[in-house]
């Protein structure tokens, strides 16, 4: 705990794995675009940087949390500044999801000046993050994966490795966040046919959340679907879509068909029609309630 | 306890039933169709019914477990002599999963003698049920679901009441067990793309295993799909997809479209054309794995 | 043309037949359920039967033009007096679109009593009957194929021949309408893309239309569905959802799947739900409109 | 007929063109990247140009048809000599299949010079090409439409205009090639139905293509199923992937989901899988039944 760790990317998710690290004693040096999210995070002892580069020292540690490949490739791509300072022996934790294989080609062009690149992806919300409560996948080379576990370790309540392929933590990634996007799909036609059958989405859902499907992902997406709130949003439906599109552009880079992914691509599409993108991803349920003819109950307004 | 009660159906599932409730000091009168299967309930206490209606007292209770639609209605439809003798005040507790117009036209029939047909199909396998640690649903008149709620307690470790409907449970059941088969496609595509990438199915699904989806399902489905053994069967494909069509039926009779059930479906008689109809259920995700071109890591031989 | 022949059922469709018939010189002895169908028959030549069997002579010939399954098993199913009049030698030409089994099981009982049952569907709307201009496809025993080839080049301008198997005709009209479906749902997709772009359906439809689509089917849909005129119905949605349901359950029966139709399947449940059972089978576009955030210009109000 | 006109690239659709231009009195200046394909060329009358942009005349028109977005952008994008040598008042007619977005961005970059940049996607195979009986579909700003009329006009036997947006013509065409598709996946099902019925799919695709569907696709696709040969390509599976993928960018760029895309997409992906990239795209039908059972009749070896 006595190195100071770069953060790039204030976002929801990194104010919260700022503001965990901060309060388990890290030292941070912190960067966001909009600099108004830094502010807090200085209150409570993080030093500002005024450029991106200002949060890498040589040999180094930086974490990045940013919303899409583009912005990754922005600050870490070819010309880097950020890397370049980070140079020999320096780390990138990339927390962001993002393409497989622009996980790849980052981690190649880190090596070029000798610093690693890792994929570390995580699951959870904002409230988890800010309760070191992540699981993490991470991937890449392995003297840094060694070098980075302390600080995983205190991210996060668990960290899966995936070996030295850098995208391989990724592809993990995507996987998940395919089989919840899957689980919301599912749900949302078992509680279009409960809800019109009379019996009632809740009492289904809840029943099987309490048996087969005792896990965080059926009980929170569960209860949301059957309270009908989708705003505010916890994880907004076009986020979500980038992910399956993620998801069937890696599968697609394999010639891996995925039709369960198709068809919650499409569904997401309509959702975007009917207004939704910014809901919560819980409400990708709505169209199959709406294809279903059943608007009052399972909808939720 | 004092009750004596009847069952009617030994295969797997009734045996394991009439087991469990022996054990606890049920007093049973079984009968089966093949009549090998009563001797070693005879052996543990049992009594043998030389006929279905000979497992009925008048105003008594009668369980069965039978295979489908039509066994139910060949044993307790028109014209039935078990449903005769149960009579006035008798109950009929139909643990079959069967689809729910056929459970309420059950209980109109029953109803004309007086007896109740009450609706409770169960979550949970053979060995489960041996155990009792089966999940039920159930649903039907109330007076009946009072007094039958101690036998189902004995039975299972838990009751989920889905009120006077007496087709309510079977609708639960079906969501269920579509939510299950979703679990399974979910899977297969996500370990087709793992295998693919060479990040390795196992990897991915046991960490989602342990985080997201810590749950009975996608552990116990995770794990047959990464073990690649799918006989001997725990559940087969052909039942998985008589129950996934139970559901597409039952929703056809409400103008319900559920895609995802559309697509395990014709995934499923891709499968059966493949030679799997009796391998496990979680065979199915052999299709996803051969679709991607991943036969030999993924599938299992 | 010296023979009399029976003809029962005379909806749109049969009337039309039966008008054709008579133009042509034909003797008619006609039965519909709803007598007020007969009576502009009669005016026009037709001798009216008071009870279905009165159509049919000793070793004649009977059509039917009926509804759907159900229909054509009431009148000439198991204890049919119909088919027992026509009796040895008799020829009943089954022109409904049926499943292929109830084709196969019809002409087993029909065989019983020295009879033949042919399977013969026709592809035409009621003004093709009218006007002779129906297309068919015939199947069953040689012998009465061959008796009947006058009477079928009279009613239509093609017969196409499928040989023994008295369910192979409506196989092949099943696999006529699935392909019907299938262009409808095509053109509803590329409808709503072209729309959205600002392309515009029309121009794009008309344009394959004269090209590589230069058929009665993409010309008559598209037309429909540029148009946005779906009321009257020449083809209700809900009779082209029963022939798509028909293709599926044949299918089903051979562990043959059909996702395309799966897919058919579900769109029209949706548009089921959408109020338009009974708009025109071109509607069905109308949902990948809606999906597509497309209302006013695909759609057709 | 004074003018000379560039045409660059020569593959079989490109050869095709030139020989029909040559063979109505057209003066051609041509380019191909593997020079081999100009000399068949040159002996016929044209004139070789050693590199891309000395097909251009100012002012003049040149013709492209390349394999692909790529390709297109490399010798008309940004910093193109050739299109820096058309310059004001030149024309290209960008006959590939493109992205729409693709097309409208040439166009404004072409329109910096003072040049046109048309959309003119043709339907057709090579041998339609060189007896020049392709059809076109055009689209860009209207005074190089007039102007290149009578050159398209030499080209095929017809010609569609649809407008000022250069990106049009090309939604047009992936509106087309998915239909195409379509009526692939839709030939497939039915034949993998009425094959395993025993029916047998060539006589089912014969009367439907002669009577419903006379159209060239289902003629000229239904021939190629039914024979079940699929070597030599007339049009390679991955092409027609290409195109159908297109389509489904094209409409996510507007929100609009494509299912029956979708379905295609992930059906071509499996039939890659099984070493079809390079069969014709007919072969698509195989998928369907391979997942039937059905191998040896329809499927074509």
């Amino acid at each position: 705990m006595t190195d100071t760790v770069g953060l790039v990317g204030l976002g929801n998710m990194g104010a919260g794995i700022a503001q965990h690290l901060l309060d388990q004693g890290w030292q941070l040096r912190v960067w966001n675009r909009s600099p108004q999210k830094v502010e807090p995070l200085v209150r409570r002892g993080a030093t500002r940087a005024e450029r991106p580069e200002e949060t890498a020292t040589p040999g180094g540690i930086v974490l990045s949390m940013l919303s899409d490949d583009h912005a990754v490739l922005e600050l870490f791509g070819p010309q880097s500044k950020l890397v370049a300072r980070l140079g020999a022996g320096g780390i990138h934790v990339s927390m962001s999801t993002i393409h497989p294989e622009t996980a790849r080609r980052l981690a190649r062009e880190h090596e070029r000046v000798g610093a690693a690149c890792l994929g570390a992806p995580v699951f959870g919300r904002p409230d988890a993050a800010a309760a070191g409560n992540l699981w993490i996948a991470v991937s890449g080379l392995e003297p840094a994966r060694r070098r980075v576990a302390p600080l995983l370790a205190a991210l996060g309540r668990g960290t899966f490795d995936f070996g030295n392929d850098p995208g391989a933590a990724n592809i993990a990634k995507l996987c998940g966040n395919f089989l919840i996007a899957s689980s919301i799909e599912a749900l949302g036609e078992a509680a279009a046919m409960a809800e019109k059958s009379g019996v009632g989405a809740s009492r289904v859902i809840e029943m099987l959340a309490q048996t087969l499907f005792a896990c965080p992902i059926y009980q929170g997406y569960g209860k949301s679907i059957v309270s009908g709130k989708f705003q505010p949003a916890g994880f907004r439906l076009r986020l979500g879509l980038k992910d399956v599109e993620l998801a069937l552009s890696a599968a697609r880079s394999m010639d891996v068909p995925l039709p369960l992914a198709s068809l919650i691509r499409d569904r997401s599409l309509a959702a975007i029609n009917q207004g939704h993108a910014d809901w919560d991803w819980s409400s990708l349920a709505l169209e199959a309630a709406e294809d279903a003819g059943v608007r009052k109950s399972a909808a939720g307004d």
